[in-house]
């Protein structure tokens, strides 16, 4: 039987939106920005895409018509009362109303900021200028937008059942990812695709089969329309930005020492728990630690988003042990690069040493690799505020390969947070 | 949205029926049938399932009562007014008109004959008895319903993500195959896997997928229903129940003698161009046309079903030169054990010196080997004429181990027929 209004409502749709829910992004936006919506709310931030896989010219790929279409889609969304509700009375982390009553009012009544778009070189320079509160969201739903319209460029010309073995290739992929995770006794891990993955639809295949393969181990994703559609744990803490832009703010350099401090000293105040998760390495790990205040030993744990990672968290046990807390009580989350093999290794390296947890990312929600030549290879973009208040922001990291900002201010933060040599990893995605 | 229709329909079904059609069968089955109800409409028969596969014991798998209501929905099947238009409207191999009016008339009254079902020792014993334009119709729905009840014991216990991602593999490895055969010029290939498939569903998609990636190297199917679905050619000729009848039927030595000869004057009177198709090797191929009469020379080609299938080939043109033909104007169908290595092998040899022609079984609508365990891998279930008027029947073949009846018989049979040592190979499916 033929859905007729189903097939009839489908063939109306002006575009095939990307984006079809303001959460549809990640848990820890909304964290951050309830943070921010409280602490640096008159925060005028530059955002910026940037691709760093300079060899994929997407503007030579997507058509500006379609991208301008998406993004004015993103734009006319606004919270159903269904998302309002969900996140107004769900349990995030065993912690009711984790959205204050005045922030879920402001949410409910927003609608993201205009976006500037232009394309030089074959690439598109997309930024988002305004209330930090207000701009940050438009990161996520940038790159899906972004992300999508290049795999449907790609896929445009494929016949129907090249795209189903397409994806059938790709689905028997995961699930062979997901037999070897199964074999690993212990493992924690949760879904951080939604920025750089294939397709919204893919990505909601991909946490259903990680839910059917691998039960409890799976332990939530990141992206809330997903948590809620399936009914699972939406996962996240914080991120760069907040000490990206903290620091931008800065007006001095002992200011500027202090202020990645000062953002988990505000974040401190309002969460406890698996929120408590330090980000280390926006200026360099070893730095941030060897200068961290005690109070910051008692967190929960660390998030490992750079270098390399066994490093990382070595470094992390080494501080512990050195502050006299037990590591076999922290949680050490890795989230960078992550594939099956770089799992098990990690899992097999710090299982029992530390409570181990892992976001993957990229590898579980867009390997598509080979499987239409590289042309559905993920790549390497990302959306970040480069300015606060007119000032540009630094990114450091515990890899060259992923330093931001300026080259003047690059020296100044590197002084500033007695950064030395740093060994470089290449960035894939 | 929900098809609330579609979904009350779906539950309400008493089975999910496995055949659904009375021409979900193989083509040459009514093209045989025809002939049967014109020549011998007065013969007894018993048809007998036989699975040559002892190590699958279906009657463990497979509940009895499941069984019983898949046959009992094929004896409830009639010809549809749209299905009767087809095969009076269609053109097959360039011919209208295929089927006579009077054919027509009794077909459209048809309901298959009872069944007799036991089990013992772990398998069925199926048989079915009665006139043989009857009778011979529950070959192929008989061996379908087995080969899909068996698919369906296996996947009963399987996730919602293994059920994806178990035909994700298959979709694969069938694209696979596809794609190497795409590297093949001038092959000529048809769907002749309606007997030993997966599923009803799975077959429809591997002629879909034929269809996609080989485009006009794809001839047609042999299924009656998907060709009439999917709007593409029925392909088919004869088989070997009939010089298995008519030569029991035989009175003496000298009549069998000329049995298999008489089946092909029958058919020469009804038939010609693609139609006429030797099938040699029901009593040896060699003996076969050693024997055979000057007008069978002038038919178009020959099938080769059993035996090495390059030695059979070569027979067939040396045969072709020794009467004055030239091969090259002689098609000659390959149709037992196929897989993609062997198509490429005797495409590679024979391309240019015959018209070559393959009917691709079990391998390309079946095979799911490895892929749960063994434990979906295609098996070798046949459903065979066993006696007419009751008499045994007998089938030789080039294949040893193909040989079929009682042993008096297959010797008397060996000794009119001029066969002498045989090599034996082993059957799969």
């Amino acid at each position: 039987m033929v859905d007729i209004a189903t097939r009839v409502h489908n063939h109306n749709w002006k575009i095939d939106p990307i984006v079809r829910s303001l959460i549809d992004t990640d848990f820890y936006k909304l964290l951050m920005c309830q943070s921010v919506f409280r602490n640096k709310p008159e925060t005028t931030v530059t955002f910026s895409l940037i691709n760093r896989s300079t060899s994929v010219r997407l503007a030579d790929l997507i058509d500006e018509g379609e991208l301008r279409e998406q993004l004015d889609h993103v734009r006319s969304l606004s919270l159903s009362r269904g998302e309002s509700t969900w996140l107004r009375g769900n349990m995030f982390y065993g912690k009711r109303q984790m959205f204050r009553p005045d922030f879920m009012e402001w949410f409910e009544a927003l609608r993201l900021p205009p976006y500037h778009l232009e394309k030089r070189d074959g690439q598109y320079e997309l930024t988002f200028e305004g209330s930090w509160p207000e701009v940050m969201l438009w990161e996520i739903p940038a790159l899906a937008v972004l992300m999508e319209l290049r795999s449907r460029a790609v896929l445009k010309g494929m016949g129907k059942f090249e795209l189903q073995v397409l994806y059938a290739r790709a689905m028997t992929r995961l699930w062979e990812k997901i037999e070897r995770l199964k074999g690993l006794e212990t493992l924690k891990i949760a879904d951080f695709g939604t920025r750089r993955r294939h397709s919204f639809l893919w990505q909601d295949w991909c946490v259903q089969a990680m839910q059917e393969g691998l039960g409890q181990t799976f332990i939530g994703t990141s992206n809330c329309r997903i948590a809620m559609k399936r009914d699972i744990e939406a996962i996240g803490t914080n991120a760069h930005e907040l000490p990206m832009v903290y620091s931008a703010l800065a007006e001095s350099d002992a200011e500027l020492a202090q202020a990645p401090y000062q953002v988990l000293a505000d974040w401190h105040e309002e969460h406890d728990g698996n929120l408590r998760i330090i980000l280390p390495d926006t200026y360099g790990t070893e730095g941030f630690l060897r200068n961290a205040p005690d109070w910051l030993t008692t967190w929960t744990g660390i998030r490992i988003d750079s270098g390399d990672p066994a490093q990382g968290a070595e470094t992390a046990i080494r501080w512990w042990k050195a502050r006299g807390e037990d590591p076999t009580q922290k949680l050490v989350i890795f989230s960078d690069g992550l594939d099956v093999e770089k799992i098990e290794e990690l899992h097999r390296q710090f299982h029992g040493r530390v409570k181990v947890s892992f976001g993957w990312g990229t590898m579980l929600t867009n390997d598509f690799r080979g499987l239409a030549g590289d042309r559905l290879a993920p790549f390497s973009l990302v959306c970040k505020a480069v300015s606060a208040n007119g000032r540009p922001t630094v990114k450091l990291s515990d890899n060259p390969n992923k330093a931001m900002g300026p080259p003047a201010e690059i020296a100044r933060y590197k002084r500033v947070f007695g950064v030395g040599e740093q060994k470089a990893v290449e960035v894939v995605v």
